[in-house]
């Protein structure tokens, strides 16, 4: 495995987060400086969380241009050519999805990095990934989708799992990280494409 | 004073945020991770961004087994048990006004032990207190509930006031704080019993 | 240029920060803890969120007395006095203006001195200068206004690109400084004068 794959994989997540998050704050009608804090906040909201709650710091992306201009790209994209590319929507879904998998399993790396337990380190995998949907849901004033429907967040708990039970298996590192992102990859797109979502135990209340 | 006494309050304040949370987040119609994930934004909200603003890192919970434990379980007696705790929502209330009394509490001794000014370290105990809620409130796209009735954080800042005078007086620092926690804990009951709020000044303009 | 000119201006920009944050909490009818809350977030946001990212802890307002003393005065001149500030609202704007140009320049300033890239430099100054308003909306349960309309970041970020084009012309540092303050005033003030806005190229799609 060699690295230039996972960087591949970073700049076309990061590229998919922030047209997502440029189009939901074009549906609400923002400015275009609007459009581009939101595209940022859905990229590196997640990773920015992580890295306060742990103490790294300064948080990553402010020293990493690359990702500072994927996701200025991907605004613009969005501002300029939103009819081109919402045709290729279902090439970025699954690039979101792989983005999805990816940083999961960047935030997992990094907790375990700081020595926490696998639980927490799951959890900041999680937030990692998903936490930029979230603080893009709080800043256009919805309540976060991933809260509500879709197999999301489940979608990287299930991949942070996978990836310490063939730690514990002994299988190679890097052969762990990548089935992470496959099994996150995998369970998203499956999910969306049989509507699956958690049942709600307390409807029947 | 032993510690067991306030490790017992902690762990019932906790177990009544999350449940708080929880049932919060089930009156939104959220998934069950969305109801597990506010339980613990209502939990640990005060707590983590009193950490972020003194700079102490990793945040607290994250290296607290017994809170997460705590947290996880008052989520999943809410969304399997809901009508059973209904039944006991006195002595939840009652666990949540000893909570906030303690969390307050806890906040200043922090803020105190990184040196800050008496007011700062009201602030930084009542921030410690409430803003679980806030940030509960904020997820769930509500307007805050402590910036608009009952005596919530005023009761928090009473109490901080309290423990203040109380050391000036040089009372032993424990019974100090416990007479902090209680303040909270009677302020924030006989507001609820009798409905007191704040008066709004500018309701006259 | 003497410190104290910087100093008054601090104070100036911090006050009607405040009294804007107070305002528009009263609009929404929260209780007078709740408009000092706002008032807070709204004033001290911006430099907070920049800390955070950046890694500087205590967070600066937490040991500055004169800014707290600020803030509170302004909330309650809110409150009390709230017919008399509004005649005075035209004076407010233009201490606001001041503010955000002076706030920009600060946290371009403190982001030099953390060695980051002059792109990040001026994306910190603007978060520095505008982001307590967004905190103050998200709070509110409103979308951020400033992603909506008025030239609002778009002059910090004309401030930011002021500075560093002077700086680069070997201009006295300080000289650059006020030259920035001063074009994100003019511009934020022309910019309500004649009712500007960003285009918003999606509109036609």
């Amino acid at each position: 495995m060699d690295l230039s794959f996972i960087g591949v994989v970073e700049i076309l997540g990061t590229f998919s987060f922030a047209v997502a998050g440029a189009f939901a704050a074009m549906e609400k009608k923002l400015d275009p400086f609007g459009v581009l804090i939101i595209a940022f906040a859905t990229a590196i909201g997640g990773g920015t969380i992580r890295d306060v709650l742990l103490g790294r710091f300064p948080v990553s992306w402010l020293t990493n241009a690359i990702v500072i201009g994927v996701i200025i790209t991907g605004a613009c994209a969005a501002l300029f050519f939103s009819g081109l590319l919402r045709k290729f929507d279902r090439l970025l879904f699954y690039f979101d999805a792989m983005g999805l998998g990816l940083f999961t399993m960047m935030g997992i790396e990094t907790a375990v990095g700081a020595g926490l337990g696998t639980g927490i380190c799951i959890m900041l995998g999680t937030v990692t990934g998903c936490f930029g949907g979230v603080l893009r849901d709080v800043l256009l004033n919805n309540v976060p989708l991933i809260f509500q429907k879709e197999i999301y967040a489940s979608a990287s708990i299930l991949g942070g799992i996978v990836f310490f039970l063939l730690n514990e298996l002994l299988i190679a590192p890097d052969f762990a990280y990548l089935a992470g992102v496959l099994v996150v990859f995998v369970v998203r797109v499956l999910a969306v494409r049989f509507s699956w979502t958690l049942p709600r135990f307390y409807d029947r209340k």
